[in-house]
């Protein structure tokens, strides 16, 4: 059984997750199709459309896949079985304003791509983005499974159903993968093991993107959560750094889970996602200032060391168009490939993913993005039933479903005053109104020439 | 990694299902244990204690039980990792009031063990022992998973929940398997392969127990639902008998499958269960008299037969027990096993069982039971979110949900009156007010023996 | 304070509700205004013109209001503060069929417009209008209040929000009154009191219009279960036809209680709506054949009977407009200008109505038009929670809300099918399907000059 | 008509609510009957029988009833129609720890009775007499209706339902009468009129005690958001100290409204409870430090107050007894004296009450204790449905609902651990764990006599 099929890479100038797809595409057999790439930067587009075919005559690839650079949305779209959204609305300034402007006020983000100031900003820039996505989703390929990367995750998901509520979007991340080889490492120290893979700690998952919980986790059978118990008091006051995630997307973003062993501790279930994010949902616990940052051992992201990451990635790019060098195989870890194969039919597969609540978690709203289990077969992704968020992390999960809502209505409604009105609620906003409304005007000020969908 | 592990089988002097649980663990490597055999009739569990015990020596036995009848709950339970219920309360002569009392008033059954007036008396003699149950399982073993294989399924396992509603129960059922090899006969058929498994067409689950249908059906990636839906059609007027289950337990109760194909070809969703319990959950479209079931060339199951095939069953014990016959060791096709190994970590397993609804089908009641499928891992089963009924279906289903509560909460408050207004409310009873209640009488006071639960 | 508004009356031809909308108008102070009369059969409309029109010089009327005869559906409606919709989709040749032709395969009908085969094809008659309204109110008066008088009551209103979420619409009956009426007699009768008035007695209202019920009456802050239990049981063999409803619109439909008692000697809840109404959402118990009709004393209204009436009534409007006859002015019992005192802030009544269901009965579909009591007050009418219906009465109830809304979901998507699935499914149809199909295909045929919606 | 009746009145020694009750019930005519004075400070109790009969040979008395001390909660409820709780758990000493001992971290609270860490520790101390009276009224008068003034409210009242889920229970405070108030003054100062009662300001109620919001006020019909929108503007860098509460309850807790038009400013909905209430459910805004409170211009309520308010009652009750003065008899403006006539049948009442959420606001969850208005009549108390939360406001609330189950289980578990994670989710608790652990120590240490409970 061959499977053939049409992807449309919406940001498909990428050079990270693009790469990473074609990557696995190339690893995995039975497969064979076409890639559209489709990007406002047409030429990285076109870049990646010779890298990308640079891998067919290659021996060590196992499928066949045509790269193709398009022009519109509607070339893309049309007739694609799958259609990939990983796009970077703005550029690094907008993203420095997100980041930085909040820090005059005393507020201190450590990614401001989620939540936070930082990230109702980037949601007000990228949103309408995905309103005309979903649009023409519905116009071109209604039928199409939809798999986004794009951040602030939840309410990307979540703008696309309320555009088009027929949609089969579903949202993907690999923080959750984080945590479980932070938990096979701790196995493997405990029980003196050589390799445990991510993929055998067996895991329920509950709450929203990068605010993620797990309050099963067990290995071949055994219930990991005294081990863990144990493994987060010791660490409470060091912190522990093995483990480490080696993908080369994640690897600079270290941190020594602190906040998550602290988490652990008050509330007795396991934060998924690496701290820098799980800050960023907390009132400031743990980000009331750098020195508090520091001494949790997490990083704040600067915009300066993304501008230098993109220099590197710029310069690969160009060596892997001219053939100076050749792209490595080796299969990134994310699953979307694997979902694909399920959405076929040729599999069954259990995995966490983002998607609208109806129900999978009962104290959550209905309709809020949430990431749990779920069940991928053919033509069809049901969740798991994952059960209700323990009572006392609920408050802090609730609330962001609640504000990211707030988000959503303020783009639907092309009403920034709702947007603000989130802005005041986010745990971070410390400030009083008045303050709190200098700092939103300041910053969508600097990010203005992407709101345009407000009127601005 | 060989599990160990304890098994209660209340009800474990069955001469059906109690061999069949036998064979299944005699085929399965890497499991062993004890099973304990607990029967009101402890002779029976004597005998079966004798049978499973021979199976030790043998070569084609894979794993290694020891199976010991026992006296009481307590000791059956205490300790215990699965409780296995399967039991038959009353004897032949209650189930023939069951069964063939309502005639006199024009109302045909083809079962009677799980809706209509027959399948309501039935309940009423059979959950005060699942309260015991429930309880007992409280008491001595509240963390063992609880399979029940007793009809009526969905209010057996209810009474469970209303009575610990901790309670880790599940109901397991193959009529959805009859009618997976049923489509996969189909597809044998339509493109002339051999084999085709039941295991291999995938289904989406939704309804009660007895009342199940598929929404989505699907074989290696190809939704089946326009082949069935020609394949209705040209068998409507005629039936179709191919496909057939030779599976023991079911061989005796073939049909035509006329009743599904109408019901497919009224509401464009698949029944998944016999004819002649589909029947039953309806209006008396098809049971209005025996001519009426003679068309719809599905069998009227009289207990004239189900003595018969006691004797021969009780006959075929005799010959165990001695040693005459050898158990053959064939595997039953139930996933009692599978679903065991699963719970214990061993692998992870996606298919359909009877839970209480938290919202897997959304459009019936919270609470009821109901059956899709759902996700059994280590130490958790998770029902898969199945989606809402088709509208056209639901008001067929979700009457029984209602009026299954109503002879629980009768149960519960030990309440006869509220049976009554149940009895009543049944699609089958087409009777007034006057006639339903002398029915109910007459039909209470031939399993009185077994009422004293209410006082009788 | 004096309230000025404008009221347009969709159906303002009418020969009965306008009537009573007049006099009710006519008899209460503090009122002015403009009533618009819109209708097919302007004639009609212009001669209630001419009768609204004689009122004003009139020394015994309270009000000051204009009638005017409209054009337009866009005339009628821009600017109004309260549309009211009563309107006869089709002729008495229709209704004929509506009622009549099912007789031949042993369907009877004692009304034939709510539920049952010819509730059906009304509705499919009636809601395309309903669609049309509900866009018109959209566009010229998003904010006026809707009342709706026209039968089937509950998919008129839930067709309008479909079509138009925010709508304020409403529907009212005055079936409840009457059994009010109906207790309030027996209250009189076991207590030698000389007048109750129905107001007086108090109810907690459930269901579905024409299939509502009463968990909770009382008197004076007497609870009145008992004294109706002993009642129901007392007439449960002979009827009772004390507590006569001398209202104009309702005296030619008289029914001796039978079935209101039967279905309480059932339940052990009120059932509150005349017996012909009651009839007809449950299985045929009570309308097996015009014997079993004649035995529980109710009537089945003839569609001949209709056509002698609105003779009568052509006569006599012929009088009123040539002033033969002067509109005697009484209060119609209907509770319309009370409600519309209330909307605009000049005080506050709870009565019961017909509305979307918010969770005002749990246990209901949410969504379903169910009847509750509401609070009315300043530009606000909230349902009172009325608590689950008893679990008895649940399944009777909750089979018609999901077969309505099947009905409207074949009206949103024009599709005729989905009607035919609801047509098999009301609890009336014992046809099979083959003869279900002949009659729709038949009942469809003789109201097809009303389908253009559907594309016939 | 006369009503005779029974009050149990626990806490039956109060110097205030208990005096306020002696009062409105001298004041209403058509009722008679006993009150039991209950209360642990037993001679209180006395004097306050002596205070209420005292009341009975006067002749400006409407009423006639007998106040008897009694010793036990069973001779208290044993046949009571209605059970008032109103008490004080513990004495101005551990209030005092309640309110300052988190100043020490930098946590300012103006109550401290309600939420916040104050609120929390109260909620220890208070709550398992609550369940001790749930327990009681189960066995002693199961029918009777419970109202509740004790605070922390909503958990008092939460905690009931817990324990007896049949109670009839629900809980009233003045707060949003006092905002009622506050419009209404709006409304003579815009309008020039002279006076305006509060009942005729009409109001949608929406929240959870002492942080309730209106997103619907009236005047006659006249909508008032867009005069409170201006109104909240004009005063918002002011104040406004118009309107005052001359209520003897509640002029020492006087505020400029500040908090209230900030909250409207920021979301466009009125915030119904006094401002010192108010800011203790928001993040630090308005309690960042006592210079912040000073500007916002609202009281930090100091014990040292309560403790010389005391003395003051003390003396007054003195006089009181030894007739040196007598009670002025003057309504409260509390309305327990209304709702008892209404629940007895002799009116219909619709006013805003605090009781379990049914539905009556959606996006709250279920079982949450909430305040919005709600029918009463006979023997019925049925909630309005209020509608969602403004999206915007949502997340202030929800996570207070969802801290305060936390608390309830903590009681219901008997679990102080689960209290701690309520304690550190408080959008006041800017402390880290470990300072909010040791601060949680202190408080609960300070308390612990009242702790048994908890097994301290």
């Amino acid at each position: 059984m061959q499977k053939e099929f049409t992807i449309a890479y919406i940001g498909g100038g990428s050079r990270g997750w693009a790469w990473g797809l074609m990557s696995d595409l190339a690893s995995t057999p039975d497969l064979s199709g076409t890639v559209r790439l489709y990007d406002i930067d047409k030429e990285a587009a076109l870049h990646n459309e010779i890298i990308g075919n640079k891998l067919k005559g290659r021996e060590d690839v196992k499928s066949h896949f045509n790269y193709v650079a398009v022009d519109t949305l509607e070339q893309a779209l049309t007739g694609a079985d799958f259609v990939v959204l990983s796009i970077l609305p703005g550029t690094f300034d907008e993203m420095e304003s997100d980041v930085h402007a909040p820090e005059k006020y005393g507020i201190w983000q450590s990614v401001g791509d989620t939540v936070g100031p930082g990230g109702i900003i980037r949601a007000l820039r990228t949103l309408p983005y995905y309103v005309e996505f979903a649009e023409a989703i519905k116009k071109y390929c209604p039928n199409a499974w939809v798999i986004n990367y794009t951040n602030p995750m939840t309410m990307c998901v979540q703008v696309m159903y309320r555009v088009f509520p027929q949609i089969k979007a579903f949202g993907c991340c690999h923080e959750v993968f984080g945590t479980q080889k932070l938990i096979a490492a701790m196995v493997q120290d405990a029980k003196g093991i050589e390799h445990v893979d991510r993929s055998e700690i067996k895991v329920n998952v509950q709450g929203i993107n990068h605010f993620t919980w797990l309050n099963e986790i067990s290995y071949k059978g055994e219930d990991l959560m005294p081990m863990y118990r144990e493994f987060a008091q010791k660490y409470a006051e060091t912190g522990y750094t093995g483990g480490k995630d080696d993908n080369w997307m994640n690897n600079s973003f270290a941190c020594a889970n602190m906040v998550k062993f602290d988490l652990f501790n008050r509330y007795g279930v396991v934060a998924a996602a690496g701290d820098r994010h799980l800050a960023e949902f907390c009132p400031p616990w743990y980000l009331k200032n750098p020195e508090t940052v520091k001494a949790w051992k997490f990083g704040l992201t600067t915009v300066s060391y993304r501008k230098e990451d993109l220099k590197k990635r710029l310069a690969r790019s160009a060596r892997l168009v001219s053939g100076e060098e050749q792209m490595e195989l080796k299969t990134t870890g994310e699953e979307g490939v694997l979902q694909m194969k399920a959405l076929m039919g040729m599999t069954t597969l259990v995995t966490n993913v983002n998607i609208p609540n109806y129900g999978q978690i009962p104290n959550l709203p209905l309709g809020a993005v949430v990431e749990t289990n779920a069940v991928f077969s053919h033509n069809s992704l049901k969740p798991v039933f994952a059960g209700p968020m323990n009572q006392s992390v609920l408050p802090l999960v609730s609330r962001h479903c609640e504000n990211q809502r707030l988000v959503v209505d303020a783009v639907i409604n092309k009403d920034l005053s709702l947007a603000f009105k989130a802005f005041c609620n986010d745990p971070l906003m410390t400030a009083n109104r008045t303050d709190a409304k200098a700092l939103f005007d300041e910053m969508v000020n600097n990010t203005k020439k992407y709101l345009g969908w407000f009127g601005l």
